[in-house]
């Protein structure tokens, strides 16, 4: 056992890890019986290096495509080396598409879902005329041009504590309410390139995409602000007309209280 | 014909397009009888478009694995409507790993190789012990820490016009010789991402990852400064023993004179 571990009633570690994939040839982070998942192929390398079966649990569980930078996993396992060998041999381990960022012993009632105090996702628009080659699994190219202002003085309605039940419906499980925080949210503009973040306590299922999806119809004129606050406050998911694909989506940052990090 | 349009003797058009392309799952830039090809994609699109054989000539030709950004080729093609429409109409057709970004009528004579002034290109680096899953397809993994200041010091010796046999061998057809002009060499380093940009009227062939290869061995202490003036003076490629891969490498930009560029 590595210095500073501190291993469970059944000898296994409490682990907490982030993980980077490319979700392009995944169907999504939860585990299907006949697909190809990230919790799938993270359980298998887990279980091909520990002793046992191993159970992943993420703090977000993204949609088939969508991308992570920063999601945040718990699990528990056997392991009697060190936990930067055990980063070093999931990474070897692994398929190219999915990576170990960072690897850390966990409190042992750490759970990556439920000890999260907010997630921050990242959308990535394109917009210009012609698509790109090689950002092209990364981000949604709208070839119409966006108004980019417009977009933000509307994003400014999400912030704060409310229903936001046009935007999406909750997942199944403990929490049954549609109401989330959300922190922050706004665009940026790099030439080409807009990028949305979005911060928020938690999020409906497809929350961010259909916020993107009628955000364009706002950038386009289509929806002035007014009326882009107005369906917020209608929470009514069937006013939603568009929905940005999920290859633009990327899972950025989990954050959790201080004593729900690293164990020191 | 679109208006400023200027065909030549044939009815055709002289065309110059600056193209980008996901080098990962392409043969090179070549055609190849039997193997996927930018050029191949390039010429079955522009025939499936136009009325007749087209051929494509690039400014440099990528080997297997290298992207671009800002390859430039020419060709000749029968186009009745503008040239605007011909780049949308190539982005439908062409496969999402290739993209044109700019289209314009070139002068008659002009030749995308003969009449570039310098290509410009990047090298990605990702330095740091765990590797990535989003950019694994255009970065080359590196674990142990380099030295960016030695790396950039050692450099500077490629600055100018000199034989760069060391580094590579001539590619045949006009040019025998291995005296290339060296305008620009320099790393950046942004966090964990160090990026070698180099430009020069033209390159041998694999000179710019031999060039690279050669300079991580510099950035690791295997080899001084000194050392690496040396064996750009030795002017004997045998003395290569690091070649960086393919996938971090990138054409960025490929210059010409303004009389080259877009047809007023």
């Amino acid at each position: 056992m590595g210095s500073g571990t501190n291993p469970g009633r059944d000898g296994a570690l409490a682990l907490k890890a982030t993980i980077e994939y490319d979700g392009t040839d995944f169907f999504g982070f939860q585990v299907q019986a006949s697909e190809r998942t990230v919790q799938g192929e993270v359980e298998r390398a887990l279980e091909a290096l520990t002793a046992g079966p191993v159970r992943v649990i993420g703090a977000g569980r993204t949609d088939r495509g969508v991308h992570a930078q920063g999601q945040v996993i718990g699990f528990r396992a056997r392991w009697s080396h060190s936990v930067v060998d055990l980063q070093r041999a999931l990474n070897a381990v692994l398929p190219g598409d999915v990576a170990v960022l960072a690897l850390d012993v966990a409190p042992e009632d750490f759970h990556p879902r439920y000890s999260a105090l907010s997630r921050r996702y990242r959308y990535t628009i394109l917009n210009r005329p012609w698509r790109s080659a090689l950002i092209r699994r990364t981000c949604w190219h709208v070839e119409r041009e966006l108004d980019v202002e417009r977009m933000n003085q509307a994003s400014q309605a999400l912030i704060g504590s409310q229903d936001f039940g046009t935007f999406g419906r909750p997942p199944g499980g403990r929490d049954k309410t549609s109401v989330r925080e959300v922190l922050d949210a706004r665009w940026k503009e790099q030439g080409a390139l807009l990028t949305f973040e979005i911060e928020a306590n938690a999020f409906l299922y497809r929350m961010v995409r259909s916020i993107v999806g009628t955000l364009t119809q706002v950038g386009w004129g289509q929806i002035s602000v007014d009326d882009f606050r107005a369906m917020l406050e209608a929470r009514d998911h069937s006013l939603i007309r568009r929905v940005a694909p999920a290859q633009g989506l990327c899972l950025m940052q989990v954050n959790y209280a201080a004593r729900e990090g690293v164990l020191q």
